[in-house]
């Protein structure tokens, strides 16, 4: 037995299986909507592949359930490839996957713009190509924090992904072209903007040791969801004060026509409770109003965490009436579920 | 600005103004769901009321969100009563739910066991009756870890009281009589066990400090929903033990018949992550088929929780194919939402 693992305020076993048993864990919970391929870790949807359709992949680092293996399933995901806890997936696992779900109309690999996890999409599609399946990648990156970052050239990918998935999985799902279905990725990642704050670290279970030190009464502002340093560290602030940080710098960056419909998904990192997070939900939807836009579609709750990680982020996406259409399908994922 | 507020990790104002304004933040993301009556402090389906509709009531102290506001909507409860976190509601806000979602074919309190809830919604129910409301309640006391406990004789009622809610509110909405609906809750009751070990305390924000002592490496085995101590303090145990401990305690009081099925609900405490919650369910689900048991349904993540307390709780239900057929049937609330 490690001692690290016991010295951890976590339900785990070895600290080096987490994920594997975690993957499994969510098979066994939901066999009727994917499976876990352990040879390949890769979770495949139940009735993959699916012939004529268009098949959409994403994958990372573990550490932020349920993206991408919660999003698995009808109306979202074909396939999800989890690395280990922050540590990107190897191409193996990306070909693995999209040799499992094409289904002959073509592969989308929705990759967030972690260096790791670009380079290795890339490879894998690569290889898929030469194996004759069409691919085609769309890189999120969303966050409006900081420009370049620790692990990125450019941008970072965060919660925006989590509104592609669903989008372009709705699309794919009622059986549009692999130009229609990349055309709405790409649209969810340029119309939608990100921002996060970050009220402790979070504990990764390997190492046992928090990621970096933040103490109470500090938060930090324009996280990413390693808990990459962002633009600053500040007193923490009300919530109120944190909103207002929040959709000033995600609206600011937008540029929304005045009027605009939007989606506002509130996301919580891991270890902030429903709670605050509807109380957060309250003072952003005023503040969005204040600005002129209409929050017509939200998602509140902890959709791309950081682990245990307290804090939240906003993510801002500018809808019109094909999206929104696309956001209102019916999904049947283990953490999304709706209609049909 | 209270100090004690921006010393702890939470994303909030003032700490008095905390439930009050999370109840308007989740009334402004689901307008479509439910209704918050700020006089009255309760959260009211939107369409309440419901003419001919036997109606479901539930009500606690906050700080277990999404339970009870979460689960207000279309097959599930009529209306909430929130308490300040960790208190009763009081008997006002209980008769004010009442007469605002009675349709006329009666009204039933689904009340956790805990002394002042019973009390409450007990004077509530009384004065309901006086006013020509038919009202019945049922206890809900599926927490085997302990007989009596710091706020209740007899048994704690904790995560049946989900199961209670989402099958009571389905036999509802399907237009079942008074005594149907009845029947169905009290069977969830009679048929559900649970039991809760916690990993960290949580920190209520009024008082801004935890509200009891839990050194990392230990975990403290039998908790209610309010850190309540349980049966015994332990050194904190792997998943495998955990879930040794939580199967045998749930299984060995139900004694189902061999060969059962069994819905298997694994309930996080606000603080420990969905990675953790899947690797649980994998070691849960194992074990209750050694045991004869077979989990046909799941429940897996944060729905009745104690703020941001790291820990997790297990609830076995006995299903019949009526059960079954209520827990499936269509539900749209913030929390949970499918099919319909």
């Amino acid at each position: 037995m490690a001692t690290a693992t016991r010295r951890m305020r976590k339900i785990i076993n070895e600290p080096d299986q987490v994920v594997k048993e975690s993957l499994a864990g969510l098979a066994a919970s939901v066999p009727d909507v994917l499976r876990y391929d352990v040879a390949n870790q890769i979770l495949v949807r139940a009735d993959a592949p699916v012939k004529g359709k268009v098949a959409l992949i994403s994958g990372g680092g573990s550490g932020h359930e349920p993206l991408h293996g919660g999003f698995v399933g009808v109306g979202m995901l074909d396939a999800a490839c989890p690395g280990e806890v922050f540590t990107s997936p190897v191409p193996d696992q990306m070909l693995a996957a999209t040799k499992a779900v094409n289904g002959g109309a073509g592969v989308i690999h929705i990759v967030k713009n972690y260096t790791g996890d670009v380079l290795n999409f890339k490879m894998a599609a690569d290889e898929a190509a030469d194996e004759g399946i069409k691919v085609e990648a769309v890189v999120i990156d969303d966050d409006v924090a900081v420009q370049d970052s620790l692990y990125t050239a450019g941008r970072r990918g965060v919660g925006a992904t989590v509104l592609a998935e669903k989008i372009g999985g709705a699309a794919a799902e009622r059986g549009d072209s692999l130009e229609a279905v990349l055309g709405f990725i790409r649209q969810v990642n340029a119309r939608g903007r990100s921002f996060g704050i970050a009220l402790s670290s979070c504990i990764p279970p390997a190492s046992g040791n928090p990621i970096f030190d933040l103490p109470e009464g500090e938060m930090e502002v324009g996280i990413g969801i390693h808990g990459e340093p962002g633009r600053r560290r500040a007193p923490l602030g009300s919530a109120a004060e944190i909103a207002d940080i929040m959709v000033e710098a995600v609206t600011s960056d937008l540029a929304a026509k005045a009027g605009s419909n939007v989606l506002a998904f509130v996301n919580g990192m891991g270890g902030t409770p429903l709670l605050e997070l509807y109380l957060l939900y309250g003072e952003i939807d005023k503040r969005l109003r204040a600005a002129g836009l209409t929050p017509v579609r939200n998602l509140v709750g902890s959709y791309i965490t950081s682990l245990e990680m307290a804090g939240a982020s906003l993510t801002v996406l500018e809808l019109d009436d094909q999206l929104t259409a696309l956001w209102d399908a019916p999904v049947h994922t283990a953490a999304l579920r709706w209609g049909g």
